[in-house]
């Protein structure tokens, strides 16, 4: 199940290190940030995913004779000293990430790469396709998560993915966000994911009618006995159906402790009372009712805000592509260049606030409440500032400076979020199993106020630079615009 | 480059084989359609495209013994005759499919399968994971084709696609629909899409200042001076150190035949034409302007209309990730049986019109204006059925039967759509070249009226059902509804 991803770069990248290496700037160390701008789905946090793969591209990169023949012929500068170098390259390059499951926030490096430039670059591309998908997904799972509350979902979307690569990688970033079921079976082989499933129209449609189709499923699969009502129609044959073949099953002794029925078109909230009703009074009070069609976190909360009697939600399209939006869009920026073991901070102008990178070495902290355990804010400071519990802080947004907060010693405590994974090109760090992220997450989740996590208009988390990098950062843009 | 993907379906397609097995139905023959119910965007047509992975797919599944072993851990009944059954899997059925790069609408099947049942649910996921997602990117380049008429586009949406399949399989989607140039170095190595690309910010920022960035890139990549201008400000210094390197290499003799400015943020339209008015003040009226920066269909034409001054468009997220269109929505229905070599069809009702399958084996038609060579009409009919130029046609809306059009011998030509592509479970059809799936979709874009092809509410393109097959639906429906 392998396959050589090395090349999965932005041509430029291997422009600019011919570049470099013509103008003899090839082990130019350099320090870039990976982070994002903005909440996908203007929500009011992101799950970072995605960092297992991305390590694993990094540490696999080598390109092959026939990758190099190929570059050659896009660019005659490519042979020569360039193809020697592509022949024995090899990632050298120390990375700190934020660990998989983390809840993240705009501003703050999830990956910061300290490398030759060159190597730095090379790696762009991978990092950012790998994580930008995966928290992404990740992100959108949460949400859904947090519409269904503690019913189960099951993960579904494999047909309407980006791909086969979107599918499972998909299936994994919703299990991390508590998704933890799909009916992928590449996933669930791959990541150890719980399978799931039951039947398709297909079934039914294979059988000279509904009752036969049922009748058989529930003798072959007795342990599996979801049955799927609306291949005709759903109040009319197919839950009347399904409590003809449970009564029967009642009646000869083989109805299993778990059963129900599938609807997977119609008014949802209708159907699922209507089935409900009829359930119950037939003597099936613990037959669920398992839903799915186009659903996502908002159907969701709409569903249940009327009172939809669904017991588990099937979530396909909307949870595999992230409907509603198109991409996490996160960078990779310079924030500094290495002379002389000196960290030289770089900025990026731009006539748009948010566009501005923050220059330096960084370190990301996260403040907690110490007596609720809840997130108070995070902060951005440069490598080497001392932010811990011991003295009081003043926290103030970049951009409103008059937005402050207070807090004294005893009054918080710190958790540093990054942490090194990569040290000169070898793995330092051992991924945690998926359902260990998919703990972490929760508990991320769990430590941020309800009112960051609403579907709609949250409440905006601090995200804070320290005044040493607030200062660095206003002097430099001063600087660079001669002012 | 390979990897076994052949577990790429639901669970419970495996689930139905194991049932199919017990029911001793395993070998029935069925007939299944893959097609989707709306144009993506809500546009007027949709790309096919995909189906050259979609067949090397069927044609290499095959299941390890770690896969086997893998699903009687997820349920005993795995093992014993199923397990054997899935070791000797090979795909044994036959395939008809709408060709790579054709226009497609709702309705159509663009693949008919007809195989042992067991084995035509099997590739289910699989066909509907490649086919959607490629159609579908296929689709929104079309559609930033038209906005960008004959101006060079570039794709480079890698970072930001839904892992690395969506970012590789993307930009061949985009080359089907004619932006065939990429950024992705894989994407090139695979499919011979020509690769192209500038420079990142971090080339600039690694230099201590912006114009010996730019000098140094004019001598090391003469051949490909297009000069990123916005690190800093595109109008102050970005334009200004540009015009002043373009000088030195005139005078020097040195400026390339081609040469140019990328301009990757803020208000394009504004300063594209300042840009294009400094370049031709300082004598560069060849001098092309790149200009990228969250582009769609929407926004080029936007800027077009401004008469904004820009030559090439770089296209990134919204390209690669469909932005607007979660998903094509490709289904995979059954439409028939084959009992003692008689196909029997098979309905599936639905509340939703949309919803309701057509029932039998058919083949679709497209009818040609004899004079214009463009599309009258798809039609859809029941395999059999004569379709051709000889005869008067009465081509009417399945839903809105009083809208009817009459073409006579003389006036039209006709050309099937579907053509055989496995027989057998052998591949009976040679992929095409992916330059000439470019001009297949070229000629089909160019044989469509503008109206179908406009962005926001186009014409609809009839796509109709022979009377026969019009008779067979409305009869199965009247039967299964007992009316």
């Amino acid at each position: 199940m392998s396959r050589d991803l090395t090349m999965l770069m932005d041509f430029y990248e291997l422009t600019m290190a011919r570049g470099h290496m013509l103008a003899g700037s090839l082990g130019k160390i350099a320090v870039f940030d990976l982070y994002f701008r903005k909440n996908p789905f203007d929500g009011g946090y992101t799950v970072a995913a995605g960092l297992e793969q991305a390590i694993d591209y990094v540490q696999n990169m080598r390109f092959t004779g026939g990758d190099i023949d190929f570059l050659r012929e896009q660019d005659v500068s490519f042979g020569g000293e360039m193809a020697e170098w592509l022949r024995g390259f090899k990632f050298s390059g120390d990375i700190h990430a934020v660990g998989e499951g983390r809840v993240v926030f705009p501003g703050e490096p999830l990956v910061r790469v300290r490398a030759p430039i060159a190597e730095a670059q090379l790696i762009e591309t991978a990092l950012l396709n790998i994580i930008n998908h995966q928290s992404l997904i990740a992100t959108k799972a949460a949400r859904i998560k947090e519409a269904v509350g503690s019913d189960p979902v099951l993960e579904f979307g494999a047909r309407r993915a980006h791909g086969p690569d979107a599918a499972v990688y998909g299936a994994r970033a919703a299990a991390i966000a508590g998704i933890f079921q799909t009916s992928d079976a590449l996933a669930g082989r791959m990541f150890g994911i719980p399978l799931a499933g039951t039947v398709a129209h297909s079934w039914i449609q294979s059988f000279d009618d509904e009752l036969t189709a049922f009748r058989t499923y529930a003798e072959v699969f007795p342990n599996r006995l979801v049955l799927l009502v609306d291949t005709y129609s759903t109040l009319e044959s197919g839950v009347p159906n399904a409590i003809r073949v449970f009564s029967e099953m009642r009646a000869a002794g083989t109805l299993p402790a778990a059963y129900g029925v599938r609807i997977d078109s119609g008014d949802l909230a209708y159907f699922s009372k209507r089935a409900r009703e009829m359930l119950d009074a037939a003597g099936f009070p613990k037959a669920t009712i398992c839903a799915s069609s186009d659903l996502d976190e908002f159907l969701i909360s709409s569903l249940k805000s009327q009172g939809a009697r669904i017991d588990v939600w099937g979530v396909g399209t909307n949870l595999i592509t992230a409907a509603g939006w198109q991409a996490l869009g996160g960078v990779y920026k310079m924030a500094a260049e290495v002379r002389g073991g000196e960290a030289v901070p770089k900025i990026k102008l731009s006539e748009n606030h948010e566009k501005i990178t923050n220059p330096g070495v960084k370190d990301v902290y996260r403040l907690y409440d110490a007596r609720t355990r809840k997130i108070k804010a995070d902060i951005i400071a440069l490598e080497g500032e001392r932010i811990d519990e011991s003295r009081e802080m003043v926290i103030f947004d970049p951009r409103d400076t008059w937005k402050k907060m207070r807090l004294r010693p005893g009054e918080y405590t710190v958790e540093p979020l990054l942490a090194p994974v990569m040290a000169g090109g070898e793995r330092v760090y051992e991924p945690p199993s998926l359902a260990r992220i998919a703990e972490i997450c929760r508990a991320d989740m769990d430590s941020l106020w309800d009112e960051y996590k609403r579907l709609v208009n949250p409440h905006i988390l601090p995200v804070d630079l320290s005044e040493e990098l607030y200062a660095l950062k206003t002097r430099m843009i001063r600087e660079a615009k001669g002012v």
